[in-house]
């Protein structure tokens, strides 16, 4: 059930081979990966799972992939789409290949709260009660929602089980979500787990996020919520150089492929062009960097 | 040949019926009322078409439709999108179903002219020597190109034939294109052909926009053509009143479906939905504005 | 009172001299035209009064001598700005010498429902008890204001007595203003007059709009008010081909101050660098354009 | 001579008092703070100094105020503004009070590179020949600058000694420029000082920045200056926890006073409003993430 989501839901990565065909194979390794560090599920198909370079065909098998990897995890597919159709046809084909959920982030272009209330509408209208995750991501969609506006959409559409939170601040966002929305809703939070301790600290139940040490992620949440606050803050600051490097728009999720393949989880950093490409500055630059940090070894 | 396009092509509606589906009947309907009243040539799938609404299964169906319709004159197939992997696999596929050409306009998030050069690289090694109008319309695409700009887009690619020419004020950019490009290509003029006479007289090839009465646009362009200035003034002027009423966005594109179904060109004035729905305030204004302009009977 | 604001209230044009300066002596002559041709009252200071080139001081010395010309009729300033304190700063000066009203867009920045009230909160604090003229200009401000958002301002700001109208399209807005605001307001309307006939049948109390030949927007308000409808369309339908080629931007603004240095209204048809200049091209095409039509002679 | 820029510069704060007055006051204190703590210079006016809730009047003010307590130090104001006329009416102000230099980072509105080259033509003819810091920093400005633009603006313009450069990801952004420039520039950094290590490494000449431990940002630059590359990561990765909550925009800068006022830099934590005001659920989080990290005792 979606109600209950808590806990690392890794906004999991899209491999690509060299030539920028898609690596199924390394989806497995990837899965693997991830819950063998804490996730508890994944998002697949957002915007840093390179979501919007796949045409609808591979889009929906990259999600079945995900599925058959799933061993027992949740799986929430992103069908977020500036063409409600396409919106509408992704989703259809995402449920019926197993998914559990879908994420929807409403498109650039929504301005006012009613324009939002309407879009939900019409959005439900044709797609039904498909459970879902709301994200809200200002500075990639465009589109702000208050949180009254939130609220509304939750009154209005029960298939909202959850938001992915990521305007920011985040954490005076996550307090006022908790302070004034009508009924229970799990809030996990993104922006590259940046200011996860925080979130938590305000009511969130776990990140939505990628990382190249997703155990980091998953120990914080733990800890957390074992009451070992200190602790928690001690294990993020420890692997913060790292993970600010990775928030670096889509050269930093060119990073964050490097370091998992390195660490085994796929076959190659290759982002799908048009996009970057690292140099040997990009590299020897990481390398550094991860010099100076005191990373477990694999 | 893309080269020698001139004179009126129409930029086609995508006909629904009442309940959301594509009217194909519709399609050839409308084909043979573009043609009967001046059409060279069609662009099919552009912004005013809908396109956005419709999923890639629908979008070459539409497209096929209006080629199998076609009866000669040229069909340009709009298959502009921010998912680069959409365009090229739309791109192959009205080509392959008989299209003559593509139009594109680059996608919200290029900004600098190194961006602009660098996307349409992107392209052209991706979809290859396809026959090319370059639509430059900011006011939709948020992207604006100077005229040194898109200079450079037709040295570096010859591809590129035609230029559909929306930005504001089109006339004076008209002039720039006439005095600084630095090979021939055919300039085609659209925002509802507001400003065809201007544009005209300032060098453009012809209109590339849609209107209820499309021998308006066909006549001017002739008028012009001849030399008849005033004639081609006073027409224009006649049918203003309702030129201006359909350049109202999606809701002027319900206008404009409504008095091409009283033409008998389709059968249902339908946007696809979400969009606006004519009420009969909306209605009854459109009678009455009509009733103090000197149309023609069909 | 701004309570009974009806009629033409022209979107006053600021003049400058060819070196750029405010052209002052222009002012009275333009009030004279403007009133002479059926304004009830200027704003003054709007976009297309190229406040958004003024310094503070030439802001507040040009609001000062459209009051001092202004003989008895209504005088609003524009003081939207970016900088809430300098808009203060405006507002106190402007009122001080003897506006009567200011006239107030949200800034770019505002994104939800809940932003436009506390923008407005913060706006009402320090300027206190103003009389305000609310713009709803998305096109031009990037704030689009929903029907139920601009009903709650109302309901939340007694300052409010007028809405300028020209979200598009206009018409079925004021329409759904009309049905759904809980308070009596009055709505002028703007874009350049290019919809007031259908404007004011919809519900409109006259137009705010600039324009070259004033007496076709206030003369199309006297007919509409007088029942005479088919007068009112013919009189708009007259001028529409000029109206439409000054609705072009900033150029469209220099194509009205040459019209109105035709008419004597003015010294020069300059806008304040940097910024079009009338080219011989389109004085040419001006002439032209004008020669078609039936203008009455000054 | 701004040719010579480099080292420290901060980005400084405006002070306030509770009751939103600006806090005079406290411009020497923290100057004095800032100078003590290591900087070269002061960058006064930016978007984190709240230069755009001042009035003109409180803009010069200001700045005079830090001219006063420069104390040999320079100091450079920012003038950026979207009305040309003011942009030059400040910086003549400023100049004449003794500023060093203007920062200006163009207007949102400029999209072309042709755009851009205009934009600072009519900046140069207007404001003659004051050293200029260009700042880049699409985030913020909309406007996005490619290397060869940039390269264009350095040709065009002599006026221009240094770049801020904070668009991203900065460090091949940084790698790029000092590849294509055909000229020597000096660049600073800014983005909060948060990616400053591989910066400089890239080839950048010091911190354009603001910091609540300025002495981080100094220190990090000799270190790398001396080549003692692993002291200076430490030294950064040591107080990154602190430097990434800061950035967080307006609410950041709030907590960045905080700081400082902890510190005994400056009287008030207060932010000019409209704009977020420190909570006590904010307040100890904040205490709990800086009891976690060895910061020095003041």
């Amino acid at each position: 059930m979606l109600e209950q989501t808590q806990g690392l839901h890794v906004v999991a990565q899209t491999p690509f081979l060299e030539d920028g065909a898609v690596d199924f194979g390394s989806i497995d390794t990837l899965s693997a990966f991830y819950y063998g560090h804490g996730a508890q599920g994944l998002t697949v198909l957002g915007v840093s799972g390179e979501a919007q370079k796949l045409t609808v065909d591979e889009t929906i098998a990259v999600a079945a992939r995900y599925v058959a990897a799933a061993n027992g995890h949740r799986i929430i597919a992103g069908v977020s789409h500036p063409n409600l159709a396409t919106l509408v046809e992704v989703t259809a084909q995402v449920m019926a290949e197993g998914a559990d959920a879908v994420m929807i982030c409403p498109p650039r272009g929504i301005c006012t709260d009613e324009d939002l209330i309407r879009y939900f509408e019409a959005v439900y209208e044709r797609i039904g009660d498909v459970p879902t995750v709301l994200q809200d991501f200002p500075a990639s969609s465009g589109v702000v929602m208050s949180v009254p506006a939130i609220d509304r959409l939750l009154v209005a559409f029960p298939q909202i089980a959850v938001i992915k939170e990521e305007d920011t601040p985040s954490p005076t966002k996550i307090t006022r979500l908790r302070a004034e929305l009508s009924r229970p809703v799990k809030i996990l939070t993104g922006n590259n787990g940046q200011f996860l301790v925080q979130e938590m600290e305000r009511g969130a139940d776990g990140p939505m996020a990628g990382f190249s040490y997703p155990e980091m992620l998953s120990g914080v949440y733990d800890l957390m919520n074992e009451g070992r606050r200190a602790e928690a803050h001690d294990l993020f600051n420890r692997y913060l150089p790292l993970l600010k490097h990775e928030a670096q728009g889509q050269w930093g999720i060119a990073i964050r492929k490097e370091m998992m393949r390195r660490r085994g989880a796929l076959q190659s950093n290759a982002l799908r062009g048009p996009g970057p490409r690292l140099t040997e500055t990009d590299l020897a630059e990481l390398d550094y960097l991860v010099s100076r940090m005191d990373l477990p070894r694999d």
